[in-house]
């Protein structure tokens, strides 16, 4: 099946619902391009639950802070064509940002509470950005399931407390973690790092797989699961930005009193040099981050 | 035909589909209840432009500052069933607070600039609320011609505003004020004035009326224009909370030194006792105020 290529809104939508009108059933995975195998999969899962496949790609200028990497993200969009394409996507939808963002346009959709922590707290204004256009996306596409990675753990939630708020006909679903065979979460980003970089920055997912298993050993208190991170981060001298452990679906913050319960999310920000790395496990449910790797090759 | 009530979002919303699935069309009315002849002119209009009409009752807290009249706000449900069911509403949904904002609800929508200056400056957050619910009603009802009050001028920007930068497939309709014999803009809010009041708030549309008269003998300059509703108001020693001169649609103010172009907005807002009126005339295009009362008995 050929892809079709939308840059028009009104017509990007329009086929969505013809979709519908045709007893179809539609999947959506927004992305910001630049794909991976981790979108790959995303693609692959949403194909496997609707019909048709509509994935969009949109570097969206809102959710970028003045001083982050909106002119330098990644855009690679022929590959991106070639990836989806082979991946059964049906519809590819590639607005500029005048036709996201008309003149004018000043409207935002903000979530608190969930958005407000751990990258929230770090990129203020991020999540108010995410949180806007996928409600855009979401309003075109109408109908659909949505397909997000748990690689961005917060933004997922942030999504389905939007769809859940907002009231959209929408079912979210997330998708594991995509990995490196080494253990590195699958990102956009993992373009900048140069070689060396890249073997540094595998502390991360070394760090969660440690703490992973003392949490599989019984171990609930704060302290020693943070600093499994701490210490491999330590090790190739990542910069940490924040490690903390949090309750799985409302991200309240587990403080160094607290004694975990069976689920929780450890999440990771750090710096190698000037690339700004995320991973997170969700403790009690999945799979050891080194295992995972294989799980998912 | 049957009024059908509905307090089910879901239920409400499957409703709205199946008005357009059998091939009809849906005219939208959100109310805050407490329905008087503005309202049902507008259900009026909403019947001319679609085969289907539904008309929502909610009063919606989150545009209710703490100080506000949230708790005493009139509620008339019985009245209001009457009164819709001889207009030709096909669909009533009332839902209760739980319905529209579940426990964990934190997702708000929020508009900058036309939101920001008139009562968007006087009432922090009550834009916010507005475009939040709307946004809700508007997701549930889906693709339909929405009408609402010009009394509500402000609002009416902020929801254009809205449904253009989210992209919701919705037709916004404004509708001219409907006024009182005595030239009274009608409002909910008229029921909490006492018989002297009632008389006293009259001040406001001969201030707008005695402006839109200098406006069309040729005057262009902001004072002699606003002087016109000062001194009507303080006639009756109604406590001024803003008069001011806009863009008719961007709402950008104009200040004292301005000439004015052919068409703005004058809006004006005041205390008549611890009831606040607002009102509006747009210059060089409504009728004298005075006038259209009658036009619109």
């Amino acid at each position: 099946m050929k892809l079709r290529l939308y840059n028009s809104a009104a017509q990007f939508s329009a086929a969505c619902r013809e979709v519908r009108v045709q007893g179809g059933t539609l999947g959506l995975v927004p992305t910001m391009g630049a794909l991976h195998s981790g979108h790959v999969a995303l693609m692959h899962e949403a194909k496997r639950l609707a019909t048709h496949v509509a994935a969009t790609i949109f570097v969206n200028p809102t959710q970028f802070a003045a001083n982050e990497d909106f002119g330098q993200y990644p855009r690679t969009l022929d590959a991106d064509m070639t990836k989806s394409e082979a991946a059964g996507v049906n519809m590819l939808f590639v607005p500029d940002v005048q036709e996201m963002y008309a003149p004018g346009d000043t409207t935002r959709v903000r979530v608190s509470g969930v958005a407000d922590v751990l990258c929230g707290a770090v990129r203020p204004g991020h999540f108010d950005g995410v949180a806007t256009i996928v409600t855009k996306l979401f309003v075109l596409a109408g109908t659909c399931t949505a397909v997000f990675g748990r690689k961005d753990y917060q933004q997922l939630k942030v999504i389905e407390r939007v769809v859940s708020d907002l009231k959209l006909p929408i079912r979210v679903v997330g998708h594991p973690i995509i990995r490196e065979p080494d253990g590195l979460a699958m990102s956009s980003r993992n373009a900048y790092l140069s070689a060396e970089n890249r073997r540094r920055a595998c502390a991360i997912s070394r760090g969660l797989s440690k703490a992973w298993q003392i949490f599989e050993s019984g171990e609930r208190n704060v302290d020693p699961i943070l600093n499994c991170v701490k210490e491999e981060l330590a090790i190739e001298h990542l910069k940490l930005q924040y490690a903390e452990l949090a309750e799985a679906n409302s991200l309240e913050l587990f403080d160094r009193q607290s004694r975990l319960p069976a689920r929780a999310l450890l999440a990771v920000a750090a710096y190698c040099d000037k690339t700004r790395l995320i991973d997170n496990v969700v403790l009690g449910e999945d799979l050891d981050p080194l295992q995972q790797s294989a799980a998912h090759p």
